[in-house]
């Protein structure tokens, strides 16, 4: 390879980006520009993959955790050959592109995972090395390396300000995960300036203190750059960081290691200095030497290769291992074992109470006995939300193959490893915590959400009902707050039969993530009667019961806790004379999803005496509860004391609901 | 000091808190049987307070930052002589005590900050130690040191595995701030068992890493702990963490190191069985030896003396420095200068159209001129947000008393460092970044709310508006998201008038949290008329406009962006014979705490064709759309396009207001 090749491929990807960005009049050129030598390096010298087949599963993972670079990537994936046209780079971020301003996964062939909020790519990168770790300890067998493979990353100053890159980084030293090589684009600016005003802490140090290899290296020596990624690959029982020293707008005659190249265009002037600084053949926007394309695009060529390669493998593979060639491609699509179902618990009235955080635990059990690939933990309340798989090990180093993992105290990071797993693929991945704890995974919850993905997020203790623990740990505002994700399906099931179906609904869920949120106290199982299907959870709420079919005179809709509150109260409501209308609501977007004629089947517009029960805030609930309605909510913080203490003081009581419908009589 | 005493009050702290936990049959007994050795060795030998006066300014700050270890700090709070009673300590978490689940700032004498939520303890002391620096360097003079005191914690495993410590810590040791001295619990217990579960990093690498001096000691050794302690006060130049090796439960013979006692009682028969190992003169519960009381109440007349010399040295400062010492005290009481209104900027329909956040810059610079103790920055976003006090310099090491912070990528810590600041008095901290990235310190955000604590959040590029960024960066459900956490005050204004009310309500306000929600984009200056007062911003709500005041034929309700739309939309149906009232709400909880008279008035009932326009989500609307009124929101993800572009597909025009406002008509 001639140097001289090198450096027209490096100003190719330079110039497309500043071009883009330029055309655009909107966008980030700095960073492409300081990171085009490495990502060149990386992409045409290492990385294993087929652009033709985006989802070629050995393919080398690829995370642009910098993800406002975006145009960078876009290059790339132009210029080796993925399914982005030229007019797309030149429709970047426009309405309709492919080619938006953060790399969306699931939009654009290629990107694997969806970045911009900072450490997001970084956690989700630690996420795809564990769900590799564990299906590569599964399936590869000696001379069979089917998932053999890296995850590569570039990653920025703002990545490792960010804390959920400590939470990613210290498990992902602590797991060894060698799989893993990231790349520091270290060019020292920040959008306030100088990395110096706020970010002076020795990366070095700080990731070794991890257990990570590190290396550092001048980002703009393709020599040095080679070398550290060979070293990097070589260290199987580490994670690598190279520290590559780069300059922001690298090229770029008067905005080279500016402050003012990282979110705003260089200028039609600028873009000229360029041109005439690398010697540019041809003034045209967007020209792409022939020599240099041509060169990228052996990638094409090499992807189909490698690809075919392991196709035949993988046919060897099932010839000598039938059963477990068939279980990867279960896995790989998803596809749930025959009779998976059959052995979920039932929950009858005659069961004595059990908190649904006991139900689901129950229910994990068996699915996880017949569906080998639910993986997940807790950060670090596994024994209080029941998310211990018994039958399994530990998740950790040289047993990757075990299920239960340990995430540490570590929510955020989770969440974007729970997001990494399940963009991998092969995996259905799980994590609990409290309910009140989702505050600090939400970024990772929004863009599990934002990406469509089947996360199942498992969060206890889910009111005041959790007692004494006090105001800091009881959520009130968190289910209205989850509510208000698009995407995000929240489940709030009224007792352990909902349960089962609530877990039934989130395993079978492919796309979009699901949150099963469950009470720390005892729930009696409720009388459903006969006419009530037992796959009714999926409509998001249904009718529960009601003494007399023709006569209406109240509703009481709730979800979870409450629910049973109002059956008592309705019964009270009875032998007053009054026909009342239990309806739990355990999930509202599935609701919303229905026809028009079943909402109103459940929820009779002409019907506006209502009341909601839910120990949460009231926000929210106003669409359902109408302006003649009643909330009885929370709209204040908790308190510490036993929760059936809170739970009278707080008005959550069959006696109080059956006073308030009476008031409204 | 005889060692038998120490070992006396040491054992008095560990049965209190096993007694208390047991009889509340609730709580962590573990934790504070452990840390008591540290905590006692601090308590009585190093902590400058006062008992009798817990609001003395120049106090040393504890935070016990591991917030489950309460009965610890109830317990040293009652033995050192606060207003904390055996009877409160006898009703831990119990309803309408003092001595809740976890501490609670405002609601407990000598308690400075809510903890328990693991690393904010942490990041609020960070938040401290800079507000003490700023005001040590703005007040001190030779010989009148009167910010004069450290920032202690004890902080634990759970603290340091969350992201925030590594954001918070990082920034200390850029600062250089060395009045922090973090006594580090190290337990080697997690509630799913060892921290080798999860937890394998070298703290003491990563913190020196971080520029902190770090020490390992026995935490059980009271010399060793003495010794320390005396080398981080003398390294004025680095935070301290003391890493403490403890051991969970200490005392308790079938505990002792096991993760059981971490958040369960230990059992009346254990604790019979601490009673025998330690000797113990008297059974009765609760019993505190006389001679262990006695020292431990030697703080009282300490306390008294310390808070009196500085009295005297504050009264010398007034007769030297009387210009210094009235603003001292302004400052601690937040008292605002006079006339520091009278330059506000002013806004006229006359003005170019301007974004909310640049007026947001302008009125911060122009307060901030009179009102010395505001303070803050931005997540590196300052040239976004409009956060910069153009007059000031940047807040560093050895440049304390300048105004603009720096706080990194770092969303998180850089809320919980407000809060600090915020609880620790004498300044007014703000805090800038995309309101999308609220979510990054939502868990900050809550406790400001549940400490009523009066921090200013700055939450530009607040929808749609943002542009070319795309769904990753477009806030949607965030607004709703924050509405719902009770106390706190989300304003969203409409033009740059109303951003400079929305300004003056979050500096006059003293009590809980105020987010300021802007725009990118520019917005047009509304015609309010004269019939407008200035100050309506604090009701929440507003007519704003309405052609005729007899006659009304459909509602409008909007806020920030959406409500020019409103009134072009209003115009528009005038023309068609429609008489519309555009109702600007910028703040639904301030006009919800209105009189239902006044209300009434903005929204009358019998008006049920209604419009909200927002650009985000419809959740939580429907309460003043009511059952027939129409939402115009987004209720998916966003887009990256240019925002003229986003709003006209999205249908935020005046068009489609007046063809919705048509069809319901």
């Amino acid at each position: 390879m001639s140097k001289k090749l090198d450096r027209l491929c490096i100003n190719t990807i330079k110039l497309l980006a500043a071009e883009a960005v330029q055309k655009a009049n909107s966008g980030h050129p700095g960073m492409p520009m300081g990171a085009a030598t490495m990502a060149y390096v990386l992409w045409t010298k290492f990385l294993k993959h087929n652009p033709k087949n985006p989802s070629w599963l050995n393919r080398d993972r690829f995370i642009l955790s910098a993800g406002h670079g975006s145009m960078l990537l876009y290059s790339l994936l132009h210029l080796t050959g993925y399914d982005v046209s030229l007019d797309e780079i030149k429709n970047f971020r426009q309405w309709g592109s492919i080619t938006p301003g953060h790399p969306e996964y699931g939009l654009t062939p290629g990107i694997e995972t969806t970045t911009g909020p900072l450490g997001q790519g970084f956690a989700n990168g630690v996420g795809m090395a564990i769900a590799q770790k564990f299906l590569a300890q599964k399936f590869n067998r000696s001379k069979f390396k089917l998932i053999n493979h890296f995850i590569y990353a570039i990653v920025s100053d703002g990545d490792l300000m960010e804390g959920i890159s400590h939470e990613s980084a210290s498990l992902a030293g602590h797991l060894r995960l060698g799989n893993i090589i990231y790349l520091y684009d270290d060019n020292k600016i920040s959008i306030e300036g100088s990395t110096e005003l706020a970010f002076t802490e020795s990366v070095d140090k700080r990731f070794k203190a991890y257990g990570w290899q590190v290396q550092r290296i001048n980002g703009d020596d393709i020599e040095e750059l080679e070398e550290t990624i060979r070293i990097a690959q070589k260290n199987v029982f580490r994670p690598s960081l190279i520290i590559a020293r780069t300059h922001i707008a690298n090229g770029s005659p008067n905005k080279h290691d500016s402050a003012e190249a990282h979110g705003s265009p260089l200028g039609e002037g600028e873009i000229k200095l360029i041109k005439k600084a690398f010697d540019w053949p041809d003034e045209t926007p967007f020209y792409i030497p022939g020599e240099a394309l041509e060169h990228f695009r052996e990638a094409v060529k090499v992807g189909m290769e490698v690809e075919t390669e392991w196709n035949l493998l993988f046919e060897r593979y099932r010839s000598k291992f039938p059963e477990l060639a068939g279980e990867f491609e279960d896995f790989f699509s998803r596809r749930l074992p025959d009779g998976w179902k059959e052995t979920l618990p039932s929950f009858s009235t005659q069961d004595k109470p059990i908190a649904t955080r006991a139900a689901s635990g129950k229910t994990l059990n068996t699915i996880a006995e017949k569906v080998k690939n639910l993986i997940g933990g807790s950060a670090d309340l596994a024994p209080s939300n029941n998310t211990n798989i018994k039958s399994e090990g530990d998740f950790k180093f040289q047993s990757y193959s075990s299920r239960n993992m340990h995430f540490g105290v570590r929510e955020h990071g989770m969440g974007s490893i729970l997001n990494g797993m399940a963009a991998y693929g092969g995996v259905i991945p799980y994590g609990g915590t409290f309910l009140v704890f989702s505050d600090y995974m939400r970024p990772a919850i929004r863009l599990a959400a934002l990406m469509e993905l089947p996360v199942i997020f498992i969060f206890t203790h889910d009111s005041i009902g959790l007692g004494e623990d006090g105001p800091t740990h009881q959520p009130v505002e968190h289910l209205a707050a989850l509510r208000a994700i698009p995407g995000l399906t929240v489940i709030r099931p009224a007792d352990a039969a909902e349960t089962v179906e609530a877990w039934v609904y989130a395993v079978e869920n492919k796309n979009g993530p699901v949150a099963l949120v469950l009470t720390r106290q005892n729930l009696p199982i409720l009388d459903r009667g006969s006419h009530v299907p037992a796959n009714i959870l999926e409509k998001g709420a249904y009718v529960l019961w009601q003494p007399d079919e023709k006569k209406l005179d109240i509703l009481l809709i709730a979800t979870g806790s409450e629910v049973h509150l109002c059956c008592e109260a309705a019964k009270i409501l009875k032998e007053k004379g009054v026909n009342t209308r239990v309806v739990s609501m355990p999930a509202l977007n599935l609701f919303e999803k229905q026809p028009e004629e079943y909402r109103e089947s459940v929820l009779p517009s002409q019907v506006k005496r209502r009341i909601v029960v839910e120990a949460g805030c009231s926000f929210g609930w106003h669409k359902y509860a109408g302006n003649d309605g009643v909330i009885i909510s929370i709209d204040r913080f908790g308190a510490s004391a036993p929760a059936e203490i809170l739970f009278g003081k707080f008005g959550f009581t069959a006696q109080n609901i059956v006073e308030k419908a009476l008031s409204i009589l």
